[in-house]
């Protein structure tokens, strides 16, 4: 039986201290949001960090309150008797930096000027996030970590764990990720990006919180959000059904996926920061396991740990190959690696759509790890 | 060996008759501009219909003046000795209704106005701006056509051609098309829409010629652009690499993908209309052949002649196993049909950058289907 870790409480940590970025330039202090669901263990061996996406947050499971209308967004996968068992492991989850969901992002207070960062704020790696993540480790004294996960943005951020600290991490399994993303998906990420800047409510970041820039943010996500879909999906879920309040001859007139792009945008302005989602898509852009190596063999080297992969079939934004590009490279270093390719329909966001399609071998895994120890 | 049609010119003419479109409206006067390569034979049973893409025009091949910088868009294909040989067949090419580039669109004046249509035109379907190339074809007196083809919206012209005059078209070659277009194209032409009504410079469609809706038309362009390339060709053409002007960690640094679609939009602006993108956007949405027909298999029933299709590996626009969909149903009403899968990296525009893939095949179907004449 698998049940909810309950109510929860995102929790917000504050250090002052300065991070020194991949970019040179320094962040501090910084906040952290997390939460965590389950106990460490006496001997604090059965921590997992949970990494999340491009616009998730730190609120992976359970409900803030009892009316709360979802629980977080990884719910699926953590809880009593549930893949990540709270029962047995201590898990983790903190919103990245440059995010808006409690850790310091472009919308938290310049200490050097009392305002916003908006663009002042430093351009960001998925690296940085990580590094700001182990501050929270050494906080909660967390010596060791049985695993990190995490889908897309949240894959990126299980494999810099384990090549920057290949001392503390036990295993990673990243999922739905890339070793470094591809012309296409740092395309897609610059038509959203222009989608704001042609806002002229977005003043070059200066926008006041209460006047985002709505219709340039709602336009970026829906880009955003083809991208996560695939055309199996969009054949399953709309097919060419036309707005039944529309008329197939009214310019305006819409096709069901078209209003879902728009319903979904508009409520995504309601939960994010815009320049929050600029500077994580630059983050995303930026993303190469291999920057600052000699090349992506140096960087896999330094991976100590077993790892396991998965990609999903009709995931185009961080398509199967670019996965086994990876999973190749460690197999020819001699590393413990497992890979599955996951049979889906449903594009990138498979890992959340149909997690009982990989689960089972997550379970396994974390068993063979938390046994090693 | 193989040559230029030389120097050309558009030729446009205005037929005083109001056409009754699918949508029940009505449209007229209309003017169509055309190009004429080659000459018509004495029995006039070698002329061929070149039916061009979204933003294609009536310009195919050949030069306006010695010193125009490109010739026309399929000038690798016609010409004399080439595949379509201007020494043995009359090659005509019109530009589509709802278009910008001498035929009657958005833009032209509304007879009952005296003003620009702009959102007053009406909205259009494949089958209408095929419906108006018979006017041209009965202007000229050509009494049949031997072959109907073209790429991308040219093929959906072709196979309308093929299914609403099967007395006067004796052979169809679709192009990278689709029998009827997926919820995946029309999503991302209704983000590339939103983008021109995000511009408040788009004023519902009433913008002047000379302030048109420039960020917003250049990030549709930029959007669509998106869907006519692959991740294979992006990587072979453009790869990580980051601008040379910028610094990795600026805000506004931008990736060479990135800025090829800047500069790629903004030069779009420069020579199209931005309402008549959106209608024959609107156009490619609707477009499915079995539109007022019982189903996929009572249209293409309607087909008298062999058919030559071709899909390319790497096109996600208009993917191949949607070109099979209609091969297949063909196949099984018994009709004569040739089909070729190219393999291409070049995407949805496989067809206009390796032509040499698919051209022999041309010729010989072209070579059969004037001997069986």
């Amino acid at each position: 039986m698998s049940g909810s870790v309950g109510i929860v409480k995102t929790e917000q940590v504050i250090f002052d201290t300065e991070l020194r970025l991949e970019s040179g330039r320094v962040l501090g202090p910084i906040a952290l949001a997390y939460e965590t669901y389950g106990r460490l263990n006496a001997e604090r061996s059965n921590a997992i960090m949970v990494c999340h996406a491009w616009t998730g947050n730190a609120h992976a499971a359970g409900r803030h309150s009892a009316d709360e209308r979802k629980p977080g967004w990884w719910d699926d996968m953590i809880g009593p008797g549930k893949v990540l068992d709270t029962d047995r492991f201590f898990v983790l989850c903190s919103n990245v930096i440059g995010s808006c969901c409690g850790s310091t992002g472009p919308a938290s207070l310049n200490p050097r000027t009392g305002k916003p960062y908006n663009l002042a704020f430093p351009v960001l790696m998925v690296r940085d996030m990580v590094r700001a993540q182990k501050l929270l480790l050494d906080h909660l004294a967390i010596p060791s970590l049985l695993s990190v996960i995490g889908g897309s943005m949240g894959a990126m951020q299980a494999l810099e764990w384990g090549i920057h600290y290949p001392q503390l991490v036990r295993s990673i399994i990243p999922i739905a990720g890339t070793g470094r993303t591809s012309p296409m998906s740092i395309a897609l990420n610059a038509v959203a990006r222009q989608a704001i800047f042609n806002d002229p409510m977005w003043k070059k970041g200066n926008y006041r919180a209460e006047h985002p820039p709505a219709d340039g943010l709602a336009l970026a996500r829906a880009i955003g959000h083809i991208s996560f879909l695939s055309d199996a999906s969009m054949q399953l879920k709309f097919g060419r059904r036309f707005s039944m309040r529309d008329g197939l001859f009214d310019f305006f007139g819409q096709f069901e996926i078209e209003r879902y792009l728009g319903y979904n945008g508009a409520s995504f302005v309601e939960r994010f920061d815009t320049n929050s989602f600029l500077y994580l898509a630059k983050a995303l852009d930026l993303y190469d396991v291999a920057w600052n190596f000699e090349g992506l063999e140096d960087a896999l080297a330094q991976l100590a740990c077993p790892s396991l992969w998965f990609a999903f079939t009709s995931d185009w934004l961080y398509p199967p190959y670019q996965t086994e590009e990876t999973v190749n490279a460690l197999t020819q270093l001699g590393k413990q690696v497992e890979y599955h390719l996951i049979d889906s329909d449903y594009g990138h966001d498979s890992f959340l759509v149909e997690p009982e399609k990989f689960t089972p071998f997550v379970v396994e895994f974390l068993d063979r790890v938390a046994a090693g120890s």
